[in-house]
């Protein structure tokens, strides 16, 4: 298991070519805004490595019978699914944004679909899955999930669109392997992780077999393109800041991701063409990804929580009776949404060929629950914060001996606070808010829409035996059933 | 264990007097809404009695270390805190109402508060709970927790009000024993259970240590007077109607009940005057008390979706989008209670000399979120209902053959449904929502109001560590500490 | 202009037969439930002849010249519309319930329409239409809207439906006039009308001109049967209670009309048969009657507020932290309730031959808004009022010599209120929030559905010209525009 | 009336150092954030002069007699009132942010109060700022209110602060004028305006008369020192960027304004240690000043959900029904904070010696409302817009030929639309919500932050004749009073 600076040091070992600021960096790693996210992965093994974490944070790969990170585990029982959501609110609560550890949700998914296809279809790509997982944890390597694809018109499907390559899709087939065409965007870690695995975004029907794609691939593989997106305030991270910033040590980085025309060869391709199957696959990895928004998300509140409270407490407010009660209902947002990915997890279930997966039903309202409580929780933070949130000067004038001395004055609270304090927790608020540690898009969109969650809730619903049950007993306590 | 039928028989033969309707009954019992209330109590009985349910419905006792029934076990891990969760969920199911089963929450509560006590007071407390709650399992009997005292003027303490028996208090103590007076209010089942758990509601300071008792009296017991509420709409149950009830087997009911001078010997008494513990042991029972609500709500929650998706499936709008979309909603709203409550319970700790209980600050949350969150599904109950939930002809009149026919052909939705089946399921939801299986009131109020499980949650998160880490690491991330 | 007393007067001369009860009354006016409601009527009459309330509560008509109760007006100004918001409030908050009144809003649509058709069809309607418009102010009558068609199943065009008679139709038509058959349902007030105004409840396509029916009918005419509903707990007035009815003075009467085989002379008759002519006929009915949903249910809510405000006053608690915030949280809802509709009627506008009708894009938000709106009324006052809301002993037993003292004393709040005080303040507000008075059923469904409403508001908006102008300048702000 | 370009030259002439980035620009025009919004009023006053919109645009001012812009009248009616909010809202839905011209809201209860306090204590404020008033008009000039003070420790008040200066005060009085020393936070406009109106931002009590102060001082006043804010994404402005910015012409600036030793003759004096009058002129100056938030966040909202509808065609979702229901959704929440204003501006009331300002409660709902609303609004675009909200690349990426064509391909939605017309308009969502132009952070705490406005609304509930009347009623129709 890697630490942190050996992490940093392998991605510095990519050399990652990355397109950025209107031109190109030969070594993503360079760039500030790269640098943050790697910050914050680079956290991560450190805390594997840290003897007091160890039980927390590693667990015996059934595959390898060695000692891996949680977060390369197979999950092996309802334990190990309610473990993944605590850690990650652990992790994001030292954080204050995405730990980037996600990967791990698609491992059982894989390896109980590829068993399935190879039983019915005679291919081999159970053994492709279960050796990627195994050399994904032998060299503890990060993986990218690659799912959103381009999606053109949202009504049309893959392989009607005017423009066929919508859905990333295989544009050659042969002996050696695929060539996949297209481009996965919104890809969150990808110029720092190793891998990228491959996934499709949605189902495909019959005729779209192009677009049945799952593979994995090493992220330096020639053919694939490193677009950096513009996020709401990264200009301040190239810039230098500190104070401005929030969060001055950890960022979010977030690539769009070209295809073209990549090569990658058959042991590492998972799926190719089986349509039938993405029905379920879809369905499973969405059930076994969203628990984890429990703890991801409450993770963030904790912190967008706590720094409220400091500068209520700035402010000489921490007892005022409107704002302890909009403390609280910050708090009981951030532990239902955490109870929600907990529940997801305790209710899971083992998968043939697999591990575990959460319940179907309880992942979703998760996701769909979080999707609408970071409003909540914003909404509340901006409101105890008061206007300094939207009116801040910057450390720039802070530092400006002109006239630094007055808004180390004025922007004062409590006299005993220094101005500077209160403007770096009004900044880590702004930063967790709708700045480069956003809760709101990440909860919104990310893994799935609250829309999405929302229809597969109701979908998974109508096999769930609770809701046949209450059905019959509907109709048996009014009399209409006997 | 008893069956139902053997519950009743034991209920019918305690013949306790009940004013009711401006009178007096001689055996509650013979009243129809009582009667109602104690079908759904022998319904609870009897499933522990069937032999499928017999895993989930029974636990081995660690006092007598004989089989009981779920509800009379003193939780001896967290596996059985969320058993309690789901088995609630599960009886009121099939009940659509409350299946008054809750008194064994405030065992472990009591076992720990009582050996503190007489550990540090040199009383004998300790041995007195043991010894109820191992008669409750011998006997399997029903208690109804007596906690909610009249309280007078709300921020007057109890021993400042003007009339001084606005909270209960001992008047007398001898050798024998202790001599309570005043009521206890909003009694769930008082009438149709063996036995009542007397409980302060709320803590008290020194100066109020009259008010300070905990004890265990049977239902019986001279002195105890017992007076009906007046529910909605439980005039039909007088009335004999069946249609018009809705759920027409099983009710709730309720008491006033009057203490005018009550004796209670010293082996039932678990606390006397010892005003220092109340603090901490109603929080514990809150604690303790509170996660069932995830699963009490959510059970409910699925009969009334249930019953509005029929409704919705006799009007031919099943598959509207808006109605899935409502549909989807109440789902998720009952599975986030059920959630919460299955956490709060998952998070559950052992008490010294007691058992376990949930965790403090996820079980507040878990009522919290409940006690709002029922208005919700109401709403939305109510939108995809329509106008017939407010406007439908009694049974009355669909029984009356002038008229009865017309009533038949206008009152169908779907024509393969007869009038008659739409109106039952329209009262079905007419009952679960307002009426005499209602979700608002308990939700609102039982077991401690949606405020106080607010404040409970603040009070209870200040010495959460994890907020104490987010603190700390808020702090952290913006460079206030280093 | 008529008396309370006078308007009693000519209902009891009526002299309707109702089924009710399982029986048939002779003079509905007779049974306690609709006499409750015919006295709230009465209340309006005498709010008019009050000379206080002269100026607000009369206009002079347009088609007669002489001073009319508003109720009889049609609106010939803006200020008309928003002085029709204004006395719903007042009104309301003096009964606590329904005013009955709103037939006034169907007459600028009614009198547009009918010219419209005429001129284009060749027909007569218009002038039915006046006559009977002046029919009603020369003889001060009060009207009931029949709107509501059973319906049947919902996604079934009228000309399909398995029985012809789901939606009210022409069975017959010659030279004197036509024969309705079907019914309509939830008819507030309608055995206290003397009148009954038939319209059509939703659009209907070419096929379906039998249903496309406007005309007015004298509620005595025979072939007209009106069955009482059953509501909440209507049992109480029958039973002669006072206490326990909360407002025990007015009430909500409501029915279902058969019709079977009723004659109307084609003076009477205001549309037969053109289909063309429905959707803008139903869509200004809304937008005309809409906007005074924000009155009514702000009046209602304004006495749910008092109520709520003296329960916590009785209780030592008006001046808690977190019951000044909700009642606050109350306060604002009925106000935005009442500014949606004011507004609405502010914005509206001049029909060709008709009067003046609201905005229909703020008509319809307007009762949108309150359909939801209500539940967190309802939400909040049960949360300020508590338990007792759902365990209030009955009267009968507070009247009961043996136990009515031990009632008294502990349903004390504050010990200078008497505990009868207190409950029946509980009472009232039982009644308001899903009792006889209900806010929550009217606001939900009566005068449309808030989905209905939300759908409206959409279809609306497409014709708004600032949706317009807002698309132009989204285009030209970011530049997709020049 | 000055034309746009008119004004501009103005503010160019007042050549107005900026401190600003770390540095110091010696006329604050040149610096593309500050010309943003100065292009923002300047679109103001080319709309007044716009022959087209001469009626709504301009009034004839009751103290000159002269055609003046609606923007700089003293209202004299309730119709000035209605179209003040009309007015903003009509502005903002071509700006698709703040219009800056809110000054005239505090020009009524300035004249009153004014006249109030000569008459009781022989001043000659009220002649002060007449002339002041009639100098805006006659100039055509725009002010800045002066209102945040720095506020130090919230629950100290100003004269016990550590720091004297935390509240703007007054530290020298002498025959020639006064003296001001602290700061005024939170300056919407400050560095472009030709005039700043310094007002107290609360009430303050007697010990502190030196900060009751209210006074009129020319921005480039000797003294006054002007700090930009940083804002979220202003840096993209410095940049020079266009896509990025979304809203590309206009922008809103902000400054902390740093009184240091300014003095202002008394002739432009309108309160200086009158403690006793602060009460009802805060409370004045909010009720004038919030119902323009009805109309200015409706506004906003407009373009908002244009953009969302733009973009939710350009995704082939514009008839998604779950789309069409979010997009009615944030149309009704638009429409309802718009109603608010309306109705608050419609039942105001005349001032003596002033003109009419709005209704109190009325007016604190509206501002109440949006500073909740508006999250709900973000919430909804959001939701529709989908991930590429958070993940979108830069402009600068778009026009890199080596990789530009990659996002053009990929960036599309529906085939017939550029990639870029897509991205505008989601940079556009991006800049309205949490951007440059952020409804969030207005609506929350510009004019007062929505717990004031909550509080307040209680507070002048308390004497609203219509909570009295209901306070009777609801006694009488339970029987409590006779």
């Amino acid at each position: 298991m890697r630490t942190g600076s050996e992490y940093l040091q392998s991605i510095r070992e990519m050399n990652l070519p990355l397109y950025i600021d209107g031109g190109k960096v030969d070594n993503a790693l360079d760039h500030p805004a790269v640098r943050a996210a790697a910050e914050a992965v680079a956290f991560t093994f450190d805390l594997v490595s840290d003897e007091r974490y160890r039980d927390m944070m590693t667990r015996t790969s059934h595959l390898t019978g060695e000692p891996v990170p949680i977060f390369q585990h197979v999950p092996q029982s309802v334990d190990d699914l309610v473990a993944k959501v605590k850690v990650t609110r652990f992790c994001n609560r030292r954080l204050g944004i995405c730990s980037f550890r996600c990967i791990q949700n698609a491992y059982a998914p894989l390896l109980y679909i590829t068993a399935k296809v190879d039983a019915e279809r005679g291919t081999s790509y159970h053994r492709h899955a279960v050796n990627w997982i195994r050399y994904m944890q032998e060299n503890d390597f990060l993986a990218c999930p690659a799912i959103t694809d381009p999606k053109g018109h949202r009504k049309i499907r893959a392989c009607d669109q005017p423009d066929p390559d919508m859905y990333l899709r295989v544009v050659k087939k042969d002996s050696e392997g695929i060539v996949l065409r297209g481009a996965k965007l919104h890809q969150t870690g990808a110029a720092i992780s190793h891998e990228k695995l491959v996934l499709p975004c949605t189902t495909h029907r019959r005729g779209s077999e192009d677009y049945a794609v799952a593979c994995a691939i090493p992220t330096t593989t020639p053919g694939l393109i490193h677009i950096s997106v513009r996020h709401s305030q990264d200009d301040r991270r190239v810039e230098g800041a500190e104070i401005d910033l929030g969060n001055f040590r950890y960022g979010v980085h977030e690539c769009v991701v070209i295809f073209d025309d990549v090569f990658v060869p058959w042991e590492r391709v998972f799926l190719c063409g089986e349509v039938d199957y993405l029905d379920e696959f879809v369905g499973l990895f969405g059930s076994s990804h969203r628990p984890t928004t429990g703890g991801c998300k409450a993770g963030w509140a904790d912190v967008l929580i706590a720094a409220t409270q400091l500068v209520a407490r700035y402010h000489g407010l921490e007892d005022a009776s409107h704002v302890r009660d909009k403390l609280s209902d910050m708090m009981a947002i951030s532990e239902t949404m955490y109870s929600c990915g907990v529940a997801a997890a305790m209710h899971g279930y083992e998968l043939p060929n697999g591990g575990y997966v959460a319940d179907p039903v309880l992942a979703n309202n998760t996701k769909y629950y979080a999707s609408r409580a970071v409003f909540d929780l914003i909404r509340l933070a901006e409101d105890i914060t008061g206007g300094i949130l939207a009116c801040c000067p910057s450390e720039k004038e802070l530092r400006n001996p002109e006239i630094g001395h007055y808004l180390e004055r004025f922007f004062k609270g409590a006299h005993d606070v220094p101005a500077e304090h209160r403007i770096r927790m009004v900044r880590l608020i702004e930063n967790i808010s709708w700045g480069l540690g956003s809760i709101l898009h990440s909860a919104t969109h990310g893994g799935g829409s609250g829309q999405a969650c929302k229809m597969e809730l109701f979908e998974f619903s109508r096999h769930a035996p609770h809701r046949a049950e209450a059905m019959e007993y509907a109709q048996r306590l009014c009399g209409v059933m006997q």
